[in-house]
């Protein structure tokens, strides 16, 4: 698999808005307009676009992650949506879960962040669940071992909690990774306003149907697969109590 | 009506993926990459295919359960569409209501849950709506009799209940069959976090419309068949006051 | 404007679904085989099939009301769309606004609801958002006049009011319809379970936007006639501060 | 940039209808039967047909603004979608954000509102997560400053506040501007309804995930871009732990 290494520019424009210098395969979706009138900064921010094109994807994807820009570091959140595979006897069934992406940066200077050491953490569906059921004293805490069934089972360890401010008018979401493989520790941690984390609650449980599939459940019958045809027999089943 | 028996291994991979074995028809979708990264497990679970395919539905179908796995039982969720009839008129009316399918599975050893011997649930739109409006202190029950209306009735019991844990920090999900007939009785309970359990009610809520096929309603416009359009005279019609 | 009188008569078979006999254009959808194993009914429901074939619309629509049937009287749910007109420009407006249409039901037997005499109350969107924010506590009520702006001004007017039970475990939905023209008074009040209610408020959230037409606005993308386009310059429009 | 000047005539029917007097490219969505069967009204909304066209998007577009008209002023709600671009490398990026446009007028006599003067605020997805998580007793200011990082920052400023009123069944939205390089100042308050707020809370959680784009990506499966293709080859990838 290969990796593009790659540093954007965005620059503010007379009319505040942000000019996008793009490499190949990466993009950097500027910063809003509405949020960030303040300044420029340099930032990218992919979800894994080689990856996919390594697998074969179709390269035309969309980018449009929700980024939470703060002083020592920031933070994106994207869905990340499953992918299925098509049995020989025409069912679909889900081939890898979908997710809800957070990816990690530092802040390198003033409106820069630190792309190439960005590190991802993959909320699963009921940790999304936990999210956006949590109140303003709440906290969540998650672990991640991506070595967990291998020989290097608890070298590399990611956790990331949700923790109330002082005032619980907002969140710390803070990322911590500990790699004892690199004998690398890494540590992010973005303020976050009750706004904020209201645009992630509903945008998590928009996307939450989405990340578990079920949207192409309900999406059969729009695209006529199943269901709206006439009825040939009388033949009556009850689902429940059929097995 | 035909059954298929079959049995479904899932084993974890060196990179903590699940290998699906499949029998035809009828398929797993595996445990997520992110919940269950601790163990194989062996479990089939399927929405009736067969069913589906005996009325002559498309074998064009997709699965996404969400599975809550625990140690004595596990249980699945999946939105049941309601099916539709064209009368000759051109209009379409539910035939059959949808549902949320609830199925159960008891645990029959170590990551292993038996799939021959489940037990479905289906809940309907009200019943959804109990499910999505119960608070951290609710409990809800539900009682199904498949014979109401037959010489049988009363003879074979389903019952749902959830109920909060000591805590209230989780529910347990119960079912209990009472078969008077075939002189079986049997017991489900599964123990739900409150991170679980948010999944549920975010996924229900997402669900309830499309299972009261109300999706379809609104969906007419987009395809065409009601809706923008020239007006062609200036009759104006008020429907709340017109028979 | 024709109006078609219609009787229609539903029986449970022996498997517990319902039979539907359907009069022409109009259509019953069959009572929940989830919610009502306990009688057969006879009722028809309609939304106003006749208004909208009157006026040239495709008779290729969709009925799947949410309808609660109670021992005095049943309502049910339904949305209405809202229909649009294209000018001449290419825009499309809204032609007329859409609803939540109520239909009342006095029983007159046994599983038997008046169908002919219905009364119906199409809610707005902001007595939708009234309903849809109601505690468990709370009162509504809202009064339309259809002749509010004729020499008939107040000669009619019907009220319909939600109002919770004495357990505050549920509410009244009661409409009152008084026609001084006709010289008759109409009144249909139907308990409603908390379960209902929930559904009726997750319904109607789910069918606020598309009454209101904001479906179609974020329906636009989709359908490629507005943004996906590569741009042609350079010029950037802040469209806050232009008129 | 061309602006029109127009002036709109909504006049009521014998029917309680409106009749919509529209000038070339803009339009005024008339009001609700259901909610001002009372008068009738002059006024015209648009949100910037103009800017649109003028930048060759398709004249093809969907108006369906909700409005909120009281005594001194009204203003009006409607998604503003983001504009995206296509890469030459196939990646689709959002090339303006998305917002919840206002846009208030001042009342100019009975029934008539001012639509040569309106102002317009644009509210940023972070500021929808401010109103949608508003209890009943709480504020939220926002402010805007279009000439923020030219040499004129400063001189023109709006701000927006939405401010519980006494009894707290309800708020004020005001609108205030400040235009130092014109000595203009301008001033809106509209007092708005539980019930109208409600409105306003449920379509912008239904709007957000749509000014945000991500709908888009919710989207690209449906579309059949991403997902649903068979699996070529066995290679496992973990997103979270690739770069």
């Amino acid at each position: 698999m290969f990796k593009l290494s790659r540093v954007l520019h965005l620059t503010s424009t007379s009319r505040h808005r942000l000019l996008e210098v793009l490499s190949s395969r990466n993009v950097e979706v500027g910063d809003s307009l509405w949020d960030r009138r303040d300044f420029t900064h340099s930032a990218g921010i992919s979800t894994a676009t080689n990856n996919y094109s390594a697998k074969g994807y179709a390269s035309d994807r969309i980018f449009a992650p929700y980024t939470v820009y703060k002083g020592k570091a920031a933070f994106s959140l994207s869905p990340c949506l499953p992918t299925f595979t098509k049995l020989d006897s025409g069912t679909v069934v889900v081939d890898r879960r979908g997710s809800m992406m957070m990816t990690f940066m530092h802040s390198i200077g003033e409106r820069k962040y630190d792309w190439d050491k960005r590190q991802k953490f993959a909320l699963s569906a009921t940790e999304v669940g936990s999210l956006i059921t949590m109140g303003s004293h709440d906290s969540s805490e998650f672990f991640h071992d991506p070595s967990m069934l291998s020989s290097n089972a608890g070298q590399v360890r990611k956790s990331l909690s949700i923790k109330p401010n002082a005032n619980s008018n907002g969140y710390f979401v803070s990322l911590n990774v500990v790699n004892n493989l690199l004998n690398t520790k890494d540590y992010f941690s973005v303020p976050v306003t009750t706004a904020e984390f209201a645009v992630m609650k509903t945008a998590c449980s928009f996307a939450l149907p989405h990340i578990m599939g079920w949207d192409q459940i309900t999406n059969q019958q729009s695209r006529g697969t199943v269901g709206l045809q006439r009825k040939g027999g009388s033949q009556i089943l009850d689902l429940e109590w059929e097995k």
